[in-house]
């Protein structure tokens, strides 16, 4: 069951990236993964707002006009092709340059763009997670910390500890027992009905959908969201946990460790407002 | 002046990366820089040491095998091309697998190698260097610490701040002050006649030429050598100050912020040590 993959590099379809190239050498690069579904790709806004971040803390020239060409091309082509969903990963590296760790004065920022084909629908909802608790953790660099950059073994290797402990994620904490995510969203507790996320000053990456729970969503509901300080402690004892990403949208979390949580209506209800009302 | 570099991918010329790759992806891999000169790679077994150390803290499948076959059939080919000198990148990547970061069950490792071939006689010896203090700290983890992985966003962003500020180096501490290594070498300091190297155990790459002047090249001398703490004050206090890399081998430390060194009697004996008996 291998789902199909295209790859473009630059906006031509490619089956290999021209070296040399910065991004396989240091990950020096950014990435970002749409959901494209129904003829176009999701939240458009978020992910360039996010990119443009990260383009301008790496210093890479600025390549959003080129970013955002090559995404309507392709979103062009997957529509062309009646393909009806699928996860597209665009990834955004600063390209090739001399040996060493030193950027080329004048950069040309190469744009890889994968997508895989899948046949699910997005509308439907996952099932509630087990979430397990990641034995590595992440590590602090305020520097690096909410963009979508490329050095990403912190997460290969709790994801290789997901395989091996069976779970659905992990939940990723730092040196000081704070929650930062889980291996592949952001995560959010229900504390005396309101919503609280990790401030992400440290690590950790600011997903599209948690900033779209922060600003649309839970206002929407009249629900109170706010990023803080969530320690593993207040996780435990949280009324409900559930976590965001481009892909699932919204997973509610069925348990972590010992703990078991049977019933997720504040999850229930931003769900419904995710896939009733999506743009 | 662009120096010639020939690509090889699992041991056959290229031009290319076959995608999708993991290295590519979130910097899921290795890698080594040799110093090829004299028809010879220098230092085979302290680079394998390392290389290995990394592929089982990643959990990669064992390929030290081909690697070894690989680097061997370049060292031939780079003999029979009558190639004076070279720097030779080896970079082993997980390679291709499944979207997300988890690792595929079964990785089959990508061995990439570039040699830049340069026409510089490895034996003379670089000038001191005017080291600066990057602004970017290293982040503790001890999880990567010590191995040459692909994460190296903080490299990149202080050979960035190093360019802008016109060093030929850069210190880089943590953020607790204490010293870690300089962006592309391992730091050691003269303090009281002995030699002191930190000892990265949170972060940081365990430099072969590290190991070597630590294991030989000191006690060939009669020098104390060892591993510890260094704090940005106790370098101001050292008496010399240099750094190891493959490709320099040794070199001194002419100014440090305001700070000046006139003579460099400990790295000027270790050098010749080392340009004079090479294996």
């Amino acid at each position: 069951v291998s789902a199909q993959t295209i790859y473009w590099v630059d906006g031509i379809r490619a089956e290999a990236l021209p070296l040399p190239d910065r991004a396989l050498e240091f990950g020096d690069g950014l990435f970002e993964t749409y959901l494209y579904a129904e003829n176009r790709f999701f939240y458009l806004e978020q992910h360039l707002r996010r990119l443009s971040k990260g383009l301008k803390r790496l210093e890479f020239p600025d390549c959003l006009e080129r970013v955002q060409r090559q995404v309507a091309q392709i979103q062009q082509e997957l529509t062309d092709a009646n393909i009806q969903q699928a996860a597209v990963r665009l990834t955004v590296s600063r390209g090739s340059g001399p040996r060493g760790y030193a950027p080329p004065e004048t950069a040309c920022p190469r744009i890889v763009i994968n997508a895989t084909v899948g046949d699910s629908d997005w509308r439907k909802r996952l099932p509630p997670a087990r979430l397990g608790l990641a034995q590595i953790r992440c590590a602090s660099q305020p520097a690096l910390a909410g963009i979508k950059h490329l050095n990403r073994l912190e997460q290969v290797l709790a994801a290789q500890e997901r395989l091996d402990a069976g779970c659905d994620e992990m939940l990723m904490a730092d040196f000081n027992d704070e929650v930062v995510s889980v291996i592949s969203g952001n995560l959010f507790a229900v504390i005396k009905g309101s919503l609280v996320t990790p401030a992400l000053g440290s690590s950790g990456v600011e997903g599209t959908r948690r900033q779209l729970l922060l600003e649309q969503w839970a206002p929407a509901l009249g629900i109170e969201a706010n990023t803080g300080e969530l320690t593993l402690d207040s996780i435990r004892q949280a009324d409900e946990l559930f976590f965001t990403n481009a892909l699932v949208g919204l997973r509610s979390v069925a348990s972590f460790e010992s703990l078991h949580w049977e019933k997720h209506p504040v999850c229930d209800a931003l769900y419904k407002l995710y896939a009733g009302d999506n743009s």
